[in-house]
Formats: C-alpha cells, structure tokens, sequence
C-alpha cells in the first residue's frame, strides 16, 4: 500500500511523488499549515500539510494510521535537521487518508515517559511503537540472526528438543506440571539432557534455541519462569578450553554483527561495543584471593554472589581492558552430578562474566558412565534410565554451554532489568498479556 | 583431540599424518589385517589396520568411539570407492585408541533396517547415528537457518513470544493446562495473537519460530502436540497477494538454500528439489469445480479433505508443472473470526499446498475493530479484551501465515510421518524419551 518507507526518504529521492504509510508521531499545527512526523518499522518523515490538509487532519490523535501521497522536497543546506535520518528531506503532501484512528493512549508515549514497567508491559505494544524500544529487539533479532549463523558455520546443526518431557536433570521442585491427557509432564528446565543426547547422537555438534521454564519463586531483575535459552553441545574435545574457544568465538561473532548491522539502533540506544580481544580464563581459586584483598571474604566451596561477580567484572577491565571473563574450575560443590572433574575437589566448568554478571554456564561434561553413576550417588542423584543409555553405545568425549538471549542481550544493552529485552516477560506474579 | 574430520579427507592430504576420532561403523577382518569405516558428522573413511592393530582391536563393537594415528594413503585410480566421499584415499594406521567401548545395540542401525518406527524413536540418538537418518536434520537445520536469514533480509524482526499464556484465539479445549504457581494457565497453541500484537506494535514485521502446543487427541501420521511452528505476519498491505508474494519468495529461497548447501544429503536422501517458479494461486471454489470434474463432491462450505488436497495437488504438477499451489478465498465458514473477508461468505485467506498436502495457511486479518467484534460475535466466540485491544490506538492492514518446521520438512523429503522430521515427537502416546 506503499510506496516508500518513512525513514529511507533522502535527498536521492528529491522530486519524487511517494506513497508513505505509517504512526502518527506528533502532529503540530502553527497557524493554518500542519508539520507531521510520520512513523514506520525504518523511521520517521517530516510530512508538510497545506492549509486544505491540516484544517481537514488537525485533530487526528497520535498513533492514528495515515497513508500520504507527497512529494519529495530536498531541504536547503542550513535547515537539514541533522538529528534525523531523513533530516535532508521533507513530503509536501498532496493527499492525505486516515486508516486507522487511534483512541487516547492508556501510556506514554514520549521519549522521556516516566510510565512504569508494569504498565508499559500490560500494553507491551503500544511500548515497542517507541524508538529506543523498538532498538532493543532489533538488535536482539540480529543476535539471534547471528548465533544461527554461527553455529551454521561452524558445523553444529541447528536442533529442536522438546519442551514436554518427563525427565529433567535439574532439580524437580522448580519444575511446571503440564497436564498431559491421563498424564502429568513437565516442562523442559534446559536442553541440557537433549544436546548431551545428540551430541552423541552422532551430530557432534548441536544448538539450540528455545524457551526454558524455571517454577522459581524469585523476584529479582534477573529471574524469569520462561526465557530464551541459547545451548550448544560439541564433542571430540580434549577439554573445557575447546568449550570456551568456542563460546568466545561466538561472543566476537555476535558483538560484530550488531555492532556493524545495528549502528543507528545502538546511537539511538547510546551504546558502544567493545570486541572482546583474548577473554581472560582465570580460574575461581586465584580470583578468590584476589577478591579477598578488596576485602570480599569467600571459602573454596563457595559460588560466587553477585557481589563477587561485579568486583571481578572491574577486576577484568581495569587489568585486562575486557568486559568479559572465563572464571574456571568450579568447586564441585556447586556444579551439578554430570560436570567432568579435574580432581576431587574442581569441576571442568566455567562462568562466563559480561560486564560483571554470569551470562552463561559451560563445562566439558563426564562421558565415562562408571564415574557419572559414582558422581551422581555422591550428589545423591538418581540417574534415570535414558540418561544412562547415552553413555552405553559409544559417548564421546563432550561439552558445551547455556545461555539466556535476553540475559546477553540485557548486558550488551546495559537495561537495568532483563524484562527490557523480553517482549513479554512471565515471572511469579505475570502471565500476561 | 582431532587434526582432520573423518568425511573431508580426500587425495589432498595424501602422505600428511592425521588424528582421527570416531565411531566405529564396521571393522572387517580379512585373514590377519583390517578395514575399519571410521565415522563422525562429516562422513565415513576407510582406516587400514595392520596385523597388530587388527589382532588388539578386532572385537571392537559397532559404535564404539576410537582414535586413529595414522598416514593419508592416495588409492590407485582402478581402487577409488565412487560411491563414498572419502574414497580416493584409505589411512593406515599407525596407533589406534579405544576412547569408549559401546555395548551391543537394542536397534539395527544398518542402512536397510527394518526396526520400527516407534522403537527407533526410543533409541533416537542411536537412530541419528545413521547418515540418511542425520541428512533429514541438517537438512532441516538448513531450512531455519535460511527462514531466519530470509525474514532478517526481507526488515522483519524476530521475536519471541511467550508459550505460558492466558489467552488463545483458537478453542480452548484443545489446550494444555499448566500449572503456575497457584495459576492455571496454558500453553500457546500459536504465536497467532502476539504476532498480530507486535506487527501493530511498530515492528510491522515480525517473524517467530518456537514450539506450540495442540492437546489433540489425534492419531494420525500428521498430528503432533508439540511441533516447531514458523510464522510471520506483515503490515502495509494491500491485500492477501502481498502476503502469498513472501511466502511464494520464501519458498524459493529455502528451497534454493537446501539445493546449494546440502547437496551430499539430497543425494543420500534420493531427493531432487524443484524451485517453484510461479506459484498458481486459484480460488477454492474454481477448484471445487475442477474436484467435480474428477468426481470428488465438495458443497461451496466445505473445506478440503485429505483427498481433495492431493487431487488438487496432481491437478497443479499436470497443468502447471508446480508442486505448489495457493488455495484462495476460502468460505467464512471453516475460517477463524479474525481472517478479513471479501464479501459475506468468502474469507481473504489461502493454504499453501505442497505436494498435494497443505503446509501453510495464511490469510489477510480483520484490524477494523467493529467489523471484527461482529465477525467474532457471529463465530460465537468471546474476543479476549487485551486482543481487542491491539485494534485501537492505529491498527494497521496486515496478515501473515504459520506453517509448521517438521511439515515442510517431511514434505521436501518425501517422508512417510512427519515423526520421521521430528528429533523427538510428541503424540497422545509419545512424551518420552
């Protein structure tokens, strides 16, 4: 029903007739003629409006629909408005149709709306229509884009595990019950048991992307009952450093491709990314000690709190210039039955840190079954069946990592809640719209 | 732990010394030497192994996992194997390791098995491990990696939206229940209301690929309860024909993906892709007629059989040499409230049918709120009020379509289930493993 998109008008178009639709963005009358700022999915179009058509549309409220016949008009040098894409042109507009008229909004709209969370989410629609909203989903559809891409690249097919299951290898208490026919089923905390299934299922190399569901009862800024999960799994690794030579491969990949695809996404958003260099792998043993000198006490058996984790974020800036860290060898206390270990105490495991959050969980994973079992008793887990039996017909030596889209997409962004980068969280107390 | 993948060693690497890991496919023993097929994700090579190796290895079991030290050996022109990849060269090894030894196996792996389809699914992992098996999902890994770099191109965005939802447009008793905290809520039988959301929602074109949920009670070789949904809805448009323009460019352009990226399984598969070149799009009421013709009766309200979908489908091959066809406007009737309509009793809907089976359904939907009201009270159904709600503050003309991930597969192979597309489907009976 268009001709043109709003925000790719410029002056190569001068003296063309076009056909835009879009938002009302504002619409600001001065005298008998109407200046209209015209939105679309690319941007936003100065349309000028006669005496004819602003006395017929002076009216029309925000966010209405409007379809204009115009024509491109390039601006004189010294009133090109530079904060704008399409700041070299303006439509003077010929016709001028109403498609959809809006009701008076229920929120905020403005740049700098003060409207809560809450209710930008209730109308979560209406939120995205704002600029800088809409730039963070552009640029986490160009993350997701870009994992695809990689793993495709890399060798790893791209698989879908299911959500309803039975079997879990995370605790059973966060689990949600499905009512399933005559059955009761849960659904999927990871895809933990999946990729380590087709790992070894003879793809070697899997990934996965698709909803997680965790029955926390937090309420934090982090926690969220269903997210979108990123997983890999590769095998023939010699260790866990494969698993990190990959992730940070990923991790250089993905800030690149925003970086270059998304540029007016992230001026809008004021953000500046940093390619990751070589990402520091230390392990949690040493950044102990080195936590203990500023004072943050922890014993060996300890996780790390989100205290430690952001001391250790501006640890691994000031000394090594990056935003991201590999703390490695996990005590074996605090990673779960099916983590390789190196000895009797430490885990072949690591956190990735961004900016001073854990943003993803890796480690090369215990593919001799004799030794899983003895893991397992230990932690006093019971090993079902079918989880077993990956590790009866020839397992590979394996491994992989899990992380969270909105979580990577939160940190990259700097938003202060990762529900800024879900279209539609769901935590204990939201399960809507 | 490995310098070379097993399937892309060819005479190139002649006299170079690889390390090689993988699954032991067969080990023939000829008087005192050896010839082992070593395999991994890329493929099969033949490993020679001499009197010493063969005297220590030869009771290795199928599918146990080894290492192989050894020399790339070219062949002589007259003992190259045309019917492998690797066949040009044959490794002598040198030192051979035993990583993990598999036991015996509870399903046939070979080429020609006759195991069923069920007990396959049980043992899925060790089904993959079969190269006509594991060709179905890179394949099907091709076709999402091509639909998100299609819909990215074409200025959609890719979102994700929540499966734990309140809300459905379709009927209710098809729902899975969950159990949330203390909730009930369902799982999502399509993304069908939030993409609808977020195209108004300024993104205009939105694209989501995620699991959706039908609690059928079906036993059929098509139905699922859990399948990878993709769809896409777009805004701006004319009419219908805008829509079946991007599903037409989509189709090709997948198509053309999987014919240039994987053509090592199309031929292991048997498979020879055809990309459509214009794909016919005829009203259901002209093809009723032509149904008639053949003798198969259908009332101007009905919908499309199983039957009539595959006449329609050799009907298009023998007139139009496609194995695509848009079926077009079809009766009010057996739509959903929210398809627009082009006069009282025909819809601005279509399906896509592949082969003679539909594979999509798409349609132009009704943004006029009061129209919608009246379409929906005449369904009988009770509009949710956050859905009417996305039609009030400049709803713009938009449609789109959901196809399912695992039915263009199966379609594109010519599977017999659209199981045999799935890693691990989930029926009335299946939800393990």
């Amino acid at each position: 029903m268009k001709t043109h998109n709003c925000g790719e008008l410029n002056a190569k178009n001068a003296n063309q007739e076009v056909i835009l639709a879009g938002w009302v963005d504002t619409l600001r009358v001065s005298g008998k003629i109407g200046f209209l700022l015209l939105r679309d999915r690319t941007g936003l179009v100065q349309v000028f409006l006669d005496k004819n058509l602003t006395e017929k549309f002076k009216d029309t409220r925000r966010e209405s629909v409007v379809m204009i016949k115009g024509l491109v008009n390039k601006r004189p040098e010294n009133q090109i408005k530079k904060e704008m894409k399409t700041g070299d042109v303006e439509i003077a507009a010929k016709e001028m149709e109403l498609i959809a008229e809006a009701e008076p909004l229920p929120i905020e709209l403005d740049e700098n709306s003060t409207t809560a969370l809450d209710k930008r989410l209730d109308y979560r629609f209406l939120d995205t229509r704002r600029n800088k909203i809409q730039a963070i989903f552009k640029i986490r559809s160009t993350i997701y884009k870009a994992l695809v891409n990689f793993y495709d690249k890399e060798g790893f097919t791209i698989i879908n595990t299911p959500k309803l299951t039975t079997i879990g290898l995370e605790s059973g208490a966060e689990s949600f019950v499905v009512n399933y026919f005559d059955k009761k089923v849960v659904l999927a905390q990871s895809p933990q048991f999946y990729k380590q299934m087709f790992a070894n299922g003879g793809f070697d190399r899997v990934f996965e992307i698709g909803p997680v569901y965790r029955a926390e009862k937090s309420h934090t800024t982090r926690h969220l009952t269903e997210f979108i999960g990123a997983d890999f799994e590769m095998g023939f690794i010699n260790d866990e450093n494969d698993i990190m030579d990959m992730a940070e491969k990923m991790m250089k990949y993905i800030i690149e491709k925003v970086k270059t695809e998304r540029k007016d996404e992230l001026i809008l958003l004021n953000i500046k990314l940093n390619i990751p260099q070589v990402i520091p792998r230390i392990s949690i043993i040493e950044l102990k000690k080195i936590l203990a000198d500023k004072g943050k006490k922890l014993t060996l058996d300890d996780d790390l709190d989100a205290e430690a984790e952001r001391l250790i974020g501006e640890y691994v800036i000031k000394e090594f210039g990056e935003e991201f860290i590999f703390v490695t060898h996990y005590p074996v206390k605090v990673r779960p039955f099916y983590h390789m270990r190196s000895d009797q105490k430490t885990t072949r495991s690591f956190d990735l840190l961004f900016k001073g959050v854990e943003v993803c969980t890796g480690a090369q994973r215990e593919h001799r079954l004799n030794i899983l079992q003895e893991q397992a008793k230990e932690k006093g887990v019971v090993i079902p069946k079918i989880y077993e039996d990956i590790f009866r017909y020839g397992a590979i030596p394996h491994g992989g990592i899990g992380f969270g889209l909105d979580r990577i997409t939160q940190r990259m962004l700097n938003l202060d809640n990762t529900r800024e980068a879900v279209l539609l969280p769901r935590d204990v107390e939201r399960v809507t719209p």
